[in-house]
């Protein structure tokens, strides 16, 4: 990660971290353990690249960072939520989550599964209340439509559930792009897109150029994870090593080769970038943001 | 059940059967199981006792039921979630919901977790939504912050962190009142508002009038189960008999004993026709359905 990149993400999460913080405190004693067990699953160290996406989006229209704040909470609230059901012992059943207890280890299944609940409620309630999200009414009813639509069945959730269907089938290019549009991709055109709405400045054209940007890192970012499942080792990763082919996932590598799979996160890569072509250098962060996804060995 | 509100019930289930059928329609092939799970989960016989909330409250204001449609089926889609989660084996365990096989039965754990995550979803994208909801947005975006307030972490989730944490624990009156006004008192209050922001003429006095009503048949509901848990049969009630005495649950009858309970539950639904002395007779179906909520037999 560039140096100036790394300050980007240092302030971005700083940022989302104090405001989930203080979104994430019980109100009552008799909630405490289930707020412990969202602040668990939020509060765990992650890069933000959801917020990240958020805050660059907005100033890449030169909104402010404060203005984006709702937003960025909202998805990496979603991200989270997501992250803890799919751990679930009927879902992926992991154990371990960047090297940590995943939240049904570390408290129980039925906390984990409520946990995740409240998240996504969360994320809505954030993104709807003025006194987070200090945008006019018809904005953030557009930015929770945007997450709504891009969180639900026919996005992150159907993504999921195509993926949990796809275990042992042989699932062509397509059909794992469909897959991955929907698992990953739908919540970091979200961010994007949450994050152009929250700057006031949106234009359907550079909304537009955003949402392509945001396909293409969103596909990048997974070919590239499937490319560092091959070459890592699980200390690196945080994860067990090799686990998609273990389970019989179809991955890029395995599709396109490695030489095949790098030579396809390039030129996502440099259509990202081809997106963003008429914006200003206040889209630098997204730019190094595309590149950092396919240089990336974590 | 008087002629009347049978006659009101079925309008409003028709209304929002219909609007819900059309709501899980999949997109796409490849997601047919989920929404087939989404379906299975919402499309039961259910009575709709939410919705009917939603178009009595709309139209005790003078409101469009046409208004409330969205609404209706927000606060049905959250409900319908919940249920999924709660009968999970994590958490409540059962087999059987209404005499049919949980959607976790039906289906599997995965599909029933995604099912739930996708419905809760769904209730914010069709509040969001001017195609589902024409509303003007402030309102549109009053009822997504009232739902997911309703449904969230501080409301209906962590009624069932209460509750979960309950188990084998001797609650008092306060206490077992703090998780019912929680686990499902929270989302019949925010039926009654959602139906009266709907209406698109709610003031603050009958906003609150509404609520003291929504927070005494809520509660007079749930006094009414823990009688008919008591003396019903597990036939009659498509669920097994007992089932939260034997789980050492608090109820009221173990509380106040089965002619205080009875009594108690009177008093609540004397004082829901209390606070909705000053409305008119389009208030009649509100009426109505408190004196049904605690003469019902199942």
């Amino acid at each position: 990660m560039s140096e100036a990149l790394q300050q980007y993400q240092a302030r971005c999460q700083a940022r989302v971290d104090a405001a989930l913080q203080a979104l994430l405190q019980a109100p009552l004693g008799e909630l405490e353990r289930l707020y412990a067990a969202m602040r668990y699953s939020v509060v765990n160290g992650g890069k933000r690249v959801r917020p990240l996406l958020v805050y660059a989006a907005c100033e890449a229209l030169g909104g402010q960072a404060a203005q984006a704040d709702a937003g960025a909470c909202a998805v990496e609230l979603i991200h989270a939520y997501s992250l803890v059901h799919d751990d679930l012992p009927a879902m992926d059943d992991d154990d371990l989550r960047r090297g940590q207890p995943t939240t049904h280890r570390a408290f129980d299944e039925a906390a984990a599964i409520l946990a995740g609940d409240g998240l996504q409620s969360l994320a809505f309630a954030v993104l709807a209340d003025a006194a987070h999200n200090p945008q006019p009414a018809e904005l953030r009813l557009q930015m929770v439509a945007e997450l709504a639509r891009a969180a639900g069945p026919a996005g992150m959730v159907g993504g999921q559930a195509i993926d949990l269907g796809a275990v042992g089938v042989q699932l062509d290019q397509a059909g794992l792009e469909l897959m991955h549009r929907h698992k990953t991709g739908a919540l970091i055109e979200a961010s994007v897109c949450l994050g152009a709405l929250a700057s006031g400045q949106a234009g359907a054209e550079q909304l537009q150029a955003l949402q392509r940007y945001a396909a293409a890192i969103g596909l990048a970012f997974q070919v590239q994870d499937d490319i560092l499942d091959v070459e890592s080792d699980t200390a690196t990763l945080g994860k067990t090593q090799g686990k998609d082919q273990a389970h019989d996932k179809p991955t890029y590598p395995a599709l396109l080769g490695l030489a095949g799979a790098k030579a396809y996160a390039a030129s996502l890569c440099d259509e990202a970038l081809q997106a963003l072509a008429a914006f200003s250098g206040e889209a630098d962060a997204l730019r190094e943001l595309a590149r950092y996804i396919i240089a990336r060995r974590h």
